[in-house]
């Protein structure tokens, strides 16, 4: 994570990671809006795709992304967003997390899904 | 488009846009590497949602999306990135997209789905 | 739910459903299973697919489904399964709910993400 | 695919299966029909994922579903179903595959994106 520039460049912070949970965190400015004046579909995914990732890598090994899928529950005004990813499986070789993003408000802005596929060193 | 802040900023390009179909364009840079030195998933998936937004908004009204699914199917390197929107079904409220993502040698980098409902004006 | 054919066909009962919520059962037989011997994909599906429908159209009007996405983590053996879905978000015109489907160990066997389009009388 | 007693409880028959495509066929009847008259999900579902399943392991190894999404584009009134899968990447260890399952007037009724991991023996 300390390495990911990408998140960093769009100003994402995972606050807590450990045991196959994360939380990740970002303060939207008008760098992040789409043409419809709300949050890009791609922050919002960028910010629960990199709690996943924050989750999944605490865990043994290196995880790597094979499918998500995200549903966009409610449009995202300027603020900062919440994104809680927990582990709901874990096998040898496949992982499974849920990611739901939150706005100031406390209301589910999107939920996301993941499965990773786990390189054990 | 034109005023999709976010993807301006990461430095993705709308090429071509019309008749449910659309091109997008990202040249990747060290700003948009992850913790493993590839192309962060979420670069991937604003260049496939934009190239979406940019297909399904070429109809009438305004498309907004639902559900998004995206499967990676190999590690992107830096270098140019292009994805290719196409239009699989409309009806009157909803309509689903393909999106392709190749890199430079045109090897398929991620294969993206999108459901958007349709707000006819 | 009462006519739903396919769903008594192949031995799916819908246990509870209200305000956004459903369980549902199916005591899976030889028939259910697939070319590795284990339940097949399809079945797990429907089972989940059945309660979210149950889930989706507990609210006013017709919800019909616009995307899904389902994660499998874990091989079903035979045995009972059971489905519980719950609603992550309603709007207007659109919900998604999120539906878990439990082996008789009460392990989770797979994930299920959903998004309806609702058409309110 | 001989072996695989739901699909063949419910009626699918795989066509045709070699070097990562497939195509299945299913004739539905009054049982596949869920409470609002038309063809369930499920049934949607079960023939795009066997269609899958028969594409993925017509390669070296056995092929186990990780992740799947399905887009629904059209209800499908009764007739004959077909399900045409084709690989659009394999890895080592993950490959992915695209359904398309069409009716009877050639018109998309579904589009179905599934990832395998690749147990090679």
């Amino acid at each position: 994570m300390k390495k990911d520039i990408f998140a960093k460049h769009i100003g994402i912070e995972i606050i807590e990671a450990g045991e196959g949970k994360a939380v990740g965190r970002l303060k939207t400015s008008g760098d992040h809006l789409n043409g419809l004046g709300i949050v890009h579909g791609g922050v919002i995914f960028s910010l629960a795709d990199t709690t996943f990732a924050a989750a999944s890598n605490s865990r043994e090994g290196i995880a790597v992304a094979a499918n998500v899928s995200i549903s966009y529950c409610k449009a995202a005004q300027q603020g900062t967003l919440v994104a809680r990813a927990e582990e709901v499986s874990l096998s040898r070789k496949l992982a499974t997390y849920l990611v739901k993003v939150f706005d100031e408000e406390d209301s589910l802005v999107a939920l996301f899904q993941g499965t990773v596929y786990r390189k054990v060193k």
